[in-house]
């Protein structure tokens, strides 16, 4: 019987995801609940266990939006239906009596980086995360950045143009609302071409970013339109942001960046570019090497025994 | 005698100025050489003991353009013509024998401030040195940041208009060509308003930015629109900048921040109105408490000693 396991819990708006993860980073065990039935978070523990039950772990790490790491609470969660703020770690330290350490999915996923994945060699990087939105996973001086509030690295709201598209925080132009898989979504609407007519993408009811990569990869022009746009858009957009911290790496995590080599090489074109002169040849685009599809619960568990 | 000195020097493009600082922040001696006549700079500290043969010092601080804090060096200053690398605190430590740190201007600026000036009670903050250009000096956890390769904190280079002013660093549309001293003047040209013509601005041969804030105190509208134009983008861009290490703080220093509360008051105001929720409430705009002219020989001065 293994004794050295984390277990790593990723709390999304969709589904609860946690596993049980090795020295090694290896899933060894892995299992999912629907958010939608977890009606009280106090529950949560005991869920987790009528499925864990065959195995000890040492500690917990958890990821979740709007988590405070200082608090242990998920403070405001508007796609979670919990109520105000959840002190999800005291249900977890009081239920299995381990360690539980709880953060944001950006910095979960670059700890995972630096443990696991593309990040082990460096010391000052940025994870950033492509899903929904578009979240910053800051690493200075081999730690993660939290900032004194625990809330430094919203790099997704920055505000890239003063009249741009309306952004869910009520205010206009952030990042996220064209870089992410929901941002790329705006675009097929938003976005205008000669080729647009004749694209399959507008004839779809309900499409996803991955329609987008698979039509572009079909030839279909509007579809390498919106992805170039994308892809320019976050490059001037890392090369600004090496403004602040001059990382060695920025790494593309999640959705999109799922969709490999072909972004990957544009967004770094795009990155590179723009450099300012002080920082060219010093700043890396490279992708997540968290390869499992649960590379969430890889992060959350590398959290906890970070 | 006084044994407890401090020698800061801040070397300029047209000035070097130093001074010798007491625990308190006081500077007690003060000498001037100009830049263009020292050709050697191996030579500098000579040329500095014949004005402080008077006094002793336990260490000395000196802020350069384009310095490297790790190197001790001045690497490729344009406006110095030392050549290339100046290794200053290899001349500064071997003439006078005591510890020498170098730093940039707007790191020395951030150290006076939190030793001596605004920044007392913070450990998050940020310096934005409005002079010839916009620089950063940003402290995380309590300590100056310098990135991996001293070089972090470039918030002047961060590109705000894709078809911006052209920057002298050869890209386009950075913050300084916009909100700076150079930045402000170029406003003169370029900025339309019904009420240019008749501004006595369009009239001076060589205007500085004091004109303008004198101008606007004097009823002239495109002054005034210049003034607001400036502290727009820059208030809309220190709310972008707190989605990075959500300071504290930002602390205005220099050149025009010099012209006190008014503009202070204005670039709060669209700094407030252009947070995100999550930091609203918790980021002030406050000015430079470091109030003596030479305020740079105080924050080198400070450098040396934090």
């Amino acid at each position: 019987m293994q004794t050295d396991l984390t277990l790593g819990i990723d709390i999304g708006g969709t589904n609860i995801a946690f596993g049980l993860v090795n020295q090694e980073g290896e899933i060894v065990f892995e299992g999912n609940l629907s958010t939608a039935e977890v009606r009280n978070p106090s529950l949560l523990p005991e869920l987790i266990e009528e499925q864990t039950q065959n195995y000890t772990f040492r500690e917990i790490g958890i990821g979740a939006p709007s988590s405070n790491t200082f608090s242990g609470m998920i403070e405001n969660a508007p796609n979670l239906r919990w109520g105000v703020n959840i002190p999800i770690v005291e249900y977890f330290e009081n239920y299995f009596k381990v360690p539980t350490k709880l953060t944001n999915d950006a910095n979960a996923a670059a700890v995972g980086e630096k443990l696991f994945g593309a990040a082990k060699d460096f010391s000052e990087f940025v994870v950033i995360t492509l899903g929904t939105g578009l979240g910053a996973g800051i690493f200075i001086n081999n730690e993660i950045f939290n900032g004194k509030f625990g809330t430094a690295g919203e790099f997704g709201h920055v505000m890239v143009d003063k009249d741009g598209r309306p952004c869910g925080c009520g205010r206009k132009g952030c990042l996220e609302t064209y870089c992410s898989a929901t941002g790329m979504l705006r675009s097929i609407d938003l976005l205008t071409s000669p080729h647009k007519a004749n694209s399959p993408l507008v004839e779809l009811e309900n499409p996803n970013p991955l329609d987008i990569f698979n039509a572009a990869q079909q030839g279909d022009q509007f579809a390498e339109y919106i992805i170039d746009f994308t892809a320019e858009k976050l490059g001037y957009w890392l090369a600004n942001f090496a403004c602040f911290s001059n990382p060695e790496a920025f790494i593309l995590f999640g959705g999109i960046a799922k969709n490999g080599e072909y972004f990957r090489q544009k967004v770094d074109h795009y990155t590179q570019a723009n450099l300012l002169n002080l920082y060219q040849g010093k700043v890396q685009v490279l992708s997540s090497e968290l390869h499992h599809r649960n590379a969430a619960i890889l992060g959350a568990a590398a959290y906890a025994k970070y």
